[in-house]
């Protein structure tokens, strides 16, 4: 076989996943790495967290993703450098890979704005392994509080939920019915009114991308639901056991959800640095119309990591959809490039916005290209049911979420709630003796949020 | 309320979860304490292993069990100590809690037989946690033999299982069907020829419980689908990339999996010493006929860590049947003690054993109360499926099993083959460096497998 043109794919979220399935019949070599195995559904991340979903419905391997793909190579590793002179990027540990087109895709991390405490007392929703996290400490919560009904007072019954966008509402939402309806049958020896779910929200209202109605709609039906929402609040620290507020008032708490932003990536930062460029706002990579990095015709980002603009020249949002249509439209362009074909620019269908509250309960707002259509309550919650559906990679996967949420929607069960721990429980041995985090998985975020 | 006879039970196995259940209509109050807050369905660990399961498939939460049972309370917690005199078991931490009744249903840990390197460097299935780590673990070595094709003969891909009873027998089955047929097709650029499960012996056959035709059968099937048989063989070291056997051979491999044996819970021993009694062999409790501990009509020990006899004089095995119908027994001497009746004996009603090599292919010895049939093949296949199933508690994960089941009979995948891991990937700043653990989970086994 000849040598073909490698594409060399940084990430395998939404973008990187659709550019790779677009170059399928390309004259080139694709190879995308990720540092997971697995690709993750991160709009269902929340669903993990309240023990809803397995972590195996939302997330899939990679490697079977493709399995009929010729053209197609997957590594599991860390990009951590760029040398775009030897048009090679670094993996951690050392070893280079030569790409001819480079597509950066990595996403976006939590970021803090600079509030002390987040990093180490703060749970966040952007991997699989946190989501799972994050649900055992919260169950955690509760055996320590059946445990010992003193520790209700320091608030480990209380999640503080910082942010009120789509992540925030979910995940906020999923909460309050977890407590209601699940822990409430599953605890009968603690008063579940102690439990509280507490948003923090520095704007004037929840969901800001969505019109007045469908956000006074979100505000009513979380308030009626027990959220305690916080409008016009900012968090001034995350502690060990409480919350500050700038107003300084101060909420005890146990659980801290940080939802209230996201930045591009840190590879971006490298890639820009190499290329002597400038980042755009939220450290997102400077592009083309086309998607390409300007000067750079043989790379390219999408998603959350490219500062792409609409025709209104505010920057994309950082979600899915664009991450999609971007990922397809970079395979498009790099079949263009081959074939000496001038590069098209990047044209975002904007298909509209969802969210989901609760049971029964979603907001959404299609595009004008859809009729402008806005659903709410059930209607709004089928919509985003279906789309989900849809858009969760893989027969199996669908299946058992829709298994599940059925399941779940006539017996208002959770099956999920497992906690899961790291202990060297199958020895002879018993292991080294420890205290309250016995009941509580001890892993690095957790650690910090007790000690 | 007046106060009621308390009946403190440790373990949420099979043993614990019985006897709880049949006192739901007694006047007692239960009270359970497990260090997990869930049941583990033990017998189906190595499919979590072998990525056919979901940890959430064959776990129940304890609480969602019993949420119907009035009498029925949860404590999350590890029992460490014991004082008769006092009628209390201490949990971790110091906390005392009183009983009138105890059962103890701890089961059982893996037992090293003073093996070198065996705890430091080989995986149990024990637990759910341990069952993900080892998945993590087998899928990390074949992306690090995709990424670096020279680990392969430092034994990437080499997984050598220590014992060729029903655990060793079903995981090496499972093993050899993921190479071939589920990673074969993930891993193009790899030779899965090299990829090899050898199954280390001391005995003389396989299966040791079971009739000699069973045995060849399933000698027969492992040989026959590629399992490297290895009888008569000890093993007389476990190094971090190698076993090395009594004949001297070095078998080199990054994949040990310990199934030669395991011994009673080591709260047995807490037990016993407290009581001035001797342990029975394998460190089990000294039991009377009804299950009883000697001179001590209000303790009871079922299941793995009870050293109970059958009619033969000989200690009944370590398996679920035993533990189930002896925390029905169990429940029943509590009751008749209370109503001032005489204890009956523990009679163990033997209905067979089973073990499933791979697909269409189990056996299945039943006795002679359910005439004695021997089932060999597709039908000893399908009778364990049926019988597993019945077994799972929960509809919920019945159904969940049985579909991911014929999924995977029909497609030749494994869905959960996700490579699960704990890094701080979320926040903007990057890991710290690592190198070769980098596409492997960072937990404690595995970082004594691969320093």
């Amino acid at each position: 076989m000849p040598s073909r043109p490698r594409v060399v794919i940084i990430g395998a979220g939404f973008g990187g996943l659709h550019a790779a399935k677009r170059l399928a019949h390309a004259p080139v070599d694709v190879l995308l790495i990720d540092r997971n195995n697995y690709h993750t559904f991160q709009p269902l991340l929340y669903q993990v967290a309240t023990a809803a979903l397995d972590s195996g419905d939302i997330a899939y391997q990679v490697r079977g993703i493709f399995r009929r793909q010729a053209n197609f190579r997957f590594r599991q590793g860390d990009v951590v450098g760029f040398h775009p002179a030897a048009k090679e990027v670094e993996l951690r540990g050392g070893e280079r890979v030569g790409y001819d087109y480079l597509v950066v895709a990595a996403g976006a991390v939590y970021h803090d704005f600079g509030t002390p405490g987040v990093r180490e007392n703060a749970f966040v929703l952007k991997s699989l392994e946190k989501a799972e996290t994050l649900r055992s400490h919260v169950l955690g919560r509760f055996e320590a509080a059946a445990a010992d009904p003193r520790s209700v007072e320091r608030g480990a019954l209380t999640v503080v939920v910082v942010g009120a966008g789509p992540t925030g509402v979910e995940m906020a939402g999923a909460l309050v019915e977890l407590f209601d309806r699940v822990l409430g049958a599953d605890y009968p020896e603690l008063d579940l009114r102690m439990a509280r779910v507490v948003v923090v929200e520095a704007g004037t209202g929840v969901l800001p991308t969505f019109s007045g109605s469908s956000q006074r709609y979100a505000e009513r039906v979380l308030r009626r639901r027990g959220v305690d929402l916080r409008l016009g609040s900012t968090v001034a620290e995350v502690r060990a056991e409480a919350v500050v507020l700038r107003s300084g008032e101060v909420i005890p708490t146990q659980t801290v959800v940080w939802a209230a932003g996201v930045r591009a990536h840190p590879i971006g930062e490298v890639v820009a640095e190499s290329l002597g460029e400038a980042l755009q706002r939220g450290w997102r990579l400077t592009v083309e119309p086309d998607l390409s990095l300007p000067g750079h015709p043989e790379l390219f980002a999408v998603g959350d990591v490219a500062g792409a603009e609409g025709p209104d020249g505010r920057l994309l949002p950082q979600v899915a959809q664009v991450a999609i249509q971007g990922g397809k439209h970079v395979a498009r362009a790099v079949v263009r490039r081959l074939q000496g074909l001038p590069s098209e620019p990047f044209r975002y269908h904007d298909l509209g916005s969802m969210a989901i509250i609760g049971r029964n309960a979603g907001v959404a707002e299609l595009s004008p290209a859809l009729l402008g259509l806005k659903l709410r309550g059930f209607l709004g919650w089928l919509g985003w049911l279906f789309l989900h559906l849809v858009y969760l990679p893989g027969f199996r996967n669908r299946f058992s979420a829709l298994f599940s949420w059925a399941y779940e929607y006539l017996t208002y069960d959770r099956h999920a709630r497992l906690i899961l721990t790291q202990r060297p429980d199958t020895w002879e041995a018993e292991p080294a003796p420890s205290t309250l985090s016995d009941v509580t998985p001890d892993r690095e975020t957790l650690d910090q949020v007790l000690t």
